[in-house]
């Protein structure tokens, strides 16, 4: 199992990486996107896994149980192939990976399954390219309609389903009939923390998933000459923007939330014109419903303000907003105990970032999610890391968890 | 005259003009100024001026004296044909149409001009291109190096010199003959202001332009994941970026000065990524050399101090600046006295943007500059707008100006 882990792993390490800063870019329905699913693909058939693809461009595949078992719900493993802009390794494929070998490592142990077990693949999780994080596994529970889907553009204006399309999927968005087999859902997941540095163990658990969205935060001025035109009688959207950038990082701060200004677009952006737009999007996340939207409200309101004394205007629109998630304690519960004989007892965290199996938890699927541990906690970098050794502890654990579950 | 002037612009109206914004995007060597530079020559060849392109993208054409008359240094008249992205219609194309309708109206007078007269069109005076802003005058005068061109790129990475070469044009950067036939030079330009307006007077006379120039400021952090990554364990380079836009918005305020952050570009700009990097170019004017460096090293102090607590880079380049010009005192005399019979006395103003005027007059070039009332004030705008019969003044301002040099 290690060796083929190690074989998947160096499969996949050329795939979208830049050669500049060793970053990933598999944004969906891209070359190299599309590469990570051929290469799925031909794992599932390797294992003899039978593949389907539903509408919404996510990927699954089949362990069934012997025929003539009684096959009871499945259970549902995976994660996804896609990065953010210029992203790390690990975050998506290492629990596709961890899937895959979890499967073989069953195998290896003479494990018959009594359920199925199916792997899936889902797509743009990180909402890199159309801006909706979790958009394969939002629109497969309905979190997120066919007509929202059908609306999402790219940053160059190309229509989800055109690219989906494009890339040779068959685009029909919205729930899909694999959904209604699934009885439970486990997803593994490097850390993005360093929580289980701290606690010097190889594998977590999450417990729930903070409340977090996107907001885009539309600033309008007016374009002028940069030189010619008296500062008093600008009315420049950066300035509002700059004043909104450090409101944020100081409300996150002082409530112990998080806010983040990591892209903005400005129109038109030349170096000698006061600009006439400025277009940014807020990505803030809190431990409550609540503390959220007192959190971006309050970004909100310091914007506006300021938007006033700039003669400037200020539009806020959420774009995604997902709340509480609390994974299911009694399979959480079940998947600890299947971990206590290798790990002893394994801590259960909170996750500040989100996941499909937040979605799926959410949509009422019971879900549990491991962690492996991350030695710096960066993430969404080039520069996120896991050790070979902690990633093939995180498939025994999984395989454990899933022998509990399907055995 | 006049129908030839709105003939002319109407023929240019529709050139390179946004169907969304009304605004222009005429970028050197793209397909909206190519048609520009195909227009200019035909109107030469229409006028019968002998058309010349110089090794630098610069458009120059002669109107000769009648063979055998003694001709003395040449009278440039001129602007460009370039705009910001998303500028407007008058910036730079006025003063060429103006020039070549004052061609016309000279001759209509009968006036035999005794000194040729040589009506340019520069290239890349805005700098949105190649981010050198008077790129044509400066290779001609020298300011620039044909080293330094040589290595310019546009955002996309095509190199000036590929550029020029693509759009039909032989590269050879660098002083070229023509500029030795230059004795003075008149550029005509909408002005960028409302000085014209206080004084109820459709033109109006330059006598210095503001140093100017453009920093770029390399702010530089980590990525990590915005959800996951707690607040004090960032290094976000936006954080910096954003104090450094109000600390300039402040001192340019607190000075007297102008500073602008017109263009901001973000490395990886996702939404749930702490940026690694973020680049931003400052657009500075000051009224003396010393106060423009003091403004710059102060914004760059307080960028830096910044920097220190935020746990980011920063790193300013000068791209281009340019000094304190003051222009020809005598030829504008002589120009304001030409004026004189048609407008009365006409004032002389400071001009806070930059211009190919400045370059040639630091070069040693005896420069005037005539400026046309602007309305509302605004350019580098879509808004940007001059009075058609204030344009027509200025054609006759500016034929009387050079029936004075050449008769």
């Amino acid at each position: 199992m290690a060796e083929d882990f190690e074989q998947m792993w160096r499969d996949l390490a050329p795939v979208g990486r830049s050669s500049a800063s060793g970053g990933y870019f598999r944004q969906p329905f891209t070359a190299a996107e599309t590469e990570l699913r051929g290469w799925f693909a031909e794992q599932c058939a390797a294992r003899d896994l039978a593949l389907e693809a539903d509408g919404n461009g996510n990927l699954v595949a089949t362990w069934a149980p012997p025929a003539g078992d009684a096959a009871g719900p499945a259970v549902l493993v995976g994660s996804h192939l896609d990065s953010v802009l210029d992203g790390g390794a690990y975050d998506g494929p290492l629990g596709v990976v961890s899937s895959l070998a979890a499967v073989d490592l069953l195998r290896e142990r003479g494990v018959v399954p009594r359920r199925p077990v199916l792997v899936g693949a889902f797509v743009e999780e990180e909402g890199s390219r159309f801006g909706v994080a979790c958009l394969g596994s939002r629109l497969l529970t309905g979190a997120t309609s066919p007509e929202a889907a059908a609306a999402l553009r790219d940053r160059d204006g190309v229509p989800f389903l055109d690219a989906m399309a494009a890339a040779g999927h068959e685009p029909a968005p919205g729930p899909a009939a694999w959904l209604d087999r699934v009885g439970c859902f486990l997803e593994l997941h490097v850390e993005q923390g360093r929580d289980l540095v701290h606690r010097d163990l190889p594998v977590g658990l999450a417990g729930e998933i903070w409340p977090h969205g996107r907001w885009r935060f539309d600033f309008t001025g007016e374009a002028n000459h940069a030189g010619a035109t008296r500062m008093e009688d600008r009315r420049d959207p950066m300035l509002t923007y700059a004043m909104t950038v450090l409101a944020a990082n100081k409300q996150a701060r002082l409530a112990g939330q998080r806010a983040t200004f990591g892209r903005v677009d400005v129109a038109p952006n030349g170096t000698n014109a006061v600009p006439s737009r400025v277009t940014a999007w807020l990505d803030a996340r809190g431990d409550s419903d609540e503390a959220l939207a007192a959190l971006v409200g309050e970004v909100e309101r310091q914007g506006s303000q300021r938007a006033d004394r700039d003669g400037t205007g200020l539009a806020v629109t959420a774009e995604s907003v997902s709340g509480a998630v609390r994974f299911d304690t009694g399979l959480t519960a079940r998947v600890g105990a299947a971990l206590a004989d290798r790990f002893g007892e394994v801590p259960v965290l909170p996750s500040l970032a989100g996941h499909d199996a937040g979605v799926l938890a959410a949509s009422g699927i019971p879900t549990a999610m491991l962690f492996v541990r991350n030695p710096t906690g960066v993430s969404h970098s080039p520069a996120e890391h896991a050790e070979t050794a902690d990633c093939l502890l995180g498939v025994h654990a999984l395989a454990d968890a899933l022998e509990a579950l399907v055995a």
